[in-house]
């Protein structure tokens, strides 16, 4: 290990196993800007093992004090993908992606990928698995089927659905991403441009050259004020722009959940419903079609401002669920399966309003936390439904959301959490009263 | 007209006229404390027409500089009370009593009076046309029934139905308001402590001991924040207890208008429709249940805290329709009027949703301003109606409200701020969107 003897260089003494690219790690710890060489040494050691987890925190943490300059995330970033293997097609591929962390968003994209893919743009989206929330895209559409493939079958796949969602995880693509993610959770920081750098990477290394990025900004989100997700979305783009990729950053409306279920089997159930019925919940409806839309506006499939109408018209149609159907198919999946046939938790708890009134918030944070005490994504079964969103009145007794649980441990923690956090507020019409 | 010269007292010249009580009148825009005898012959004087107008616009303005004390203020309630008649009853005399300010407000008394006044308490309604905004209660009850009488008819009359909605501005109570009311509109102020005091006053000429009292709060209402808000409740409840009247003050949602419609017509078909159906708008019914139980709740009707739930269900019951049509032939009203027999102006013009989404704000003084200049309050038959309120999700080209106007002009007029102001916000998911 590293013992560094006041701040006199020549005092410095180093450990013997020191990675070759030693020299560039201290140079980006104490701020200094990193060449492109550099970042291709550090992240080749980091992916051949040579730094231990605390090495890779600091390097993580560093990205805080120091922020990366554009290009050296650029180098960051080509550096992540040139240690994995890369997905060729031969045509313009697409994706849309999401920086999560409001509940219920991993839902979004089983609606997003077939809708645009069955206009016949290559959309093979990769994603990931839960890191902090109740549900990722892969745990949710590992409900309805397989999500974990080589490269060559994703390649096939892809190829013969147009679209697909699997786990991005499974594939050796920037493998330096899963080193960085694994230290992320442990430490619970997630520097943005690690972020931008972990979403950019995977998405060359499936050759994605089109993609929509969605930033929700709302209360409990990941980015709760606009300003940060401004900042966010333009290093997005400068990055799209150094690699070339054409982009679109969607700020979206974050305050709340996203439709009416948190959890894998109660999203994968609402998606599915969603698809079949054509229509539903109108705030997943109106997300799905709005990134949609956006897809296919850069595939020209729609003109500039016209995308979103002609996503709605493709879930309406039921055409986005024909395409659905054989994206479950080419995932070896049932394309049959039907809403009701999806398994929930048998422990339910009801949690009712207290009074009338209207829905003035929902917490997210308070439905993550619950939703993961009820043993969310791990038990896929468990969960939480909303019957109301923010803006909703209701009467002393309506149902405001069931959580549910295997067991009764954890259905109570569930519990728990929703009182003491007050996850769903009922307002009045009368704000306070004297004496 | 007085004549300072410097600030030596033996170089003023006061001219011949002046009113007796002009040195408390002075002393007043001093910032001094006067006493009880003082603003006993100062309002003697107003009310005598001593004073002209400039002068009552200093007297008003001098309340902002130099806020009335509890003891002034006390002094100024009785003094009008004192200059008008009182109309006794023998019995508790029970009121509610909305500062107002939020569109479509006027139309909740039409609902509470009724509903307190099945339960056999005497709540004898004096209310005012509107000042500045498009409705007051009183115009919106002479939609369906006579509202302009004598003090004994309304003696006579209150204890037949035990209730009545009538303009207390044709009556002699308090007539110092009346002088006061025609300076605020002419400067544009409405002090607090004025405010308290106008209102006090002519419940106090009514006898009214028992009184609810509603403060409205929101965005573009007369009292924007809660901290103002409580101030002004602290300042009703210091002189209801040196009143001897039993008060409770209720601080309610005012961030958007109340119910559906907003102008005499229109809240009166919204009210009797309510009243007829036992139920109603959400929003509107929740509020007038909340205000009569409280009121219920003074009465001992109700045990605290039980009021809204028994309020709820006189109205469910169709109780509170019967005594309505009671009130509305001991007023000379039609008993048997519908909802579909009130006259609407024949000019219409409905805003649509130029985009799907959710209604994220709706503004009260936009919807005020429009309301007016399409004919409300003068044109009875004028006003808006909302299609949609806070939190509704719409569709492109659903329809969020329609206008009622007399004339092309005034139609014309009304869209017109409608869009200056974008009256209905409609967001979509998309917050924002780079590039």
């Amino acid at each position: 290990m590293l013992k560094k003897l006041g701040d006199c260089k020549a005092a410095e003494v180093y450990p013997v196993d020191l990675p070759p690219s030693f020299d560039a790690f201290k140079r980006r710890l104490e701020g200094k800007r990193l060449d492109a060489g550099d970042y291709k040494r550090l992240v080749g050691d980091i992916v051949a093992g040579l730094y231990d987890e605390a090495q890779i925190a600091a390097f993580l943490v560093s990205q805080l004090h120091h922020r990366l300059s554009d290009e050296e995330l650029g180098y960051l970033i080509r550096a992540m993908v040139d240690t994995g293997e890369i997905v060729s097609f031969g045509e313009p591929v697409y994706d849309e992606h999401s920086i999560g962390g409001v509940p219920g968003n991993s839902k979004v994209a089983l609606i997003v990928v077939p809708i645009v893919a069955s206009k016949g743009l290559l959309i093979p989206k990769t994603s990931s698995r839960a890191i902090t929330s109740p549900a990722g895209t892969a745990d949710t559409m590992e409900v309805l089927a397989r999500v974990t493939f080589s490269a060559e079958e994703i390649h096939d796949m892809a190829l013969r659905a147009r679209g697909l969602i699997v786990w991005g995880g499974a594939l050796n693509l920037a493998p330096a991403d899963d080193v960085f993610v694994r230290v992320e959770r442990r430490i619970g920081v997630d520097p943005p441009t690690q972020m931008v750098a972990s979403i950019l990477a995977k998405k060359l290394a499936m050759s994605v050259s089109r993609l929509v990025i969605d930033i929700p900004v709302g209360r409990g989100a990941k980015v709760e004020n606009e300003k940060d997700a401004a900042m966010l979305a333009s290093m997005f783009l400068s990055q799209a722009s150094r690699l070339g990729v054409t982009m679109r950053v969607a700020l979206t409306f974050g305050n709340e959940p996203i439709g009416l279920s948190v959890g894998p089997a109660l999203e994968a159930r609402e998606a599915l419903e969603t698809l079949m019925k054509g229509d539903g919940p109108l705030g997943l409806v109106e997300k799905a079609c709005s990134l949609a839309g956006l897809v296919l506006e850069l595939g020209g499939v729609a003109p500039r401002g016209r995308g979103y109408s002609l996503a709605c018209e493709i879930l309406r149609s039921g055409m986005a669920y024909k395409k659905f159907r054989e994206i479950i198919e080419v995932q070896e999946g049932d394309p049959d399966v039907k809403p009701e046939d999806i398994r929930l938790a048998p422990k339910r708890f009801t949690l009712e309003a207290r009074r009338d009134g209207i829905v003035s918030s929902i917490d997210n944070v308070a439905i993550s936390l619950a939703a993961k005490a009820a043993g969310a994504p791990d038990d896929k079964t468990a969960g939480i439904k909303l019957h109301v969103k923010t803006g909703y009145r209701v009467k002393k007794g309506d149902p405001l959301l069931t959580i549910y649980a295997s067991s009764d441990a954890r259905l109570h923690e569930a519990v728990r959490i929703i009182e003491e956090y007050n996850a769903v507020v009922v307002e009045g019409v009368i704000v306070k009263l004297f004496p």
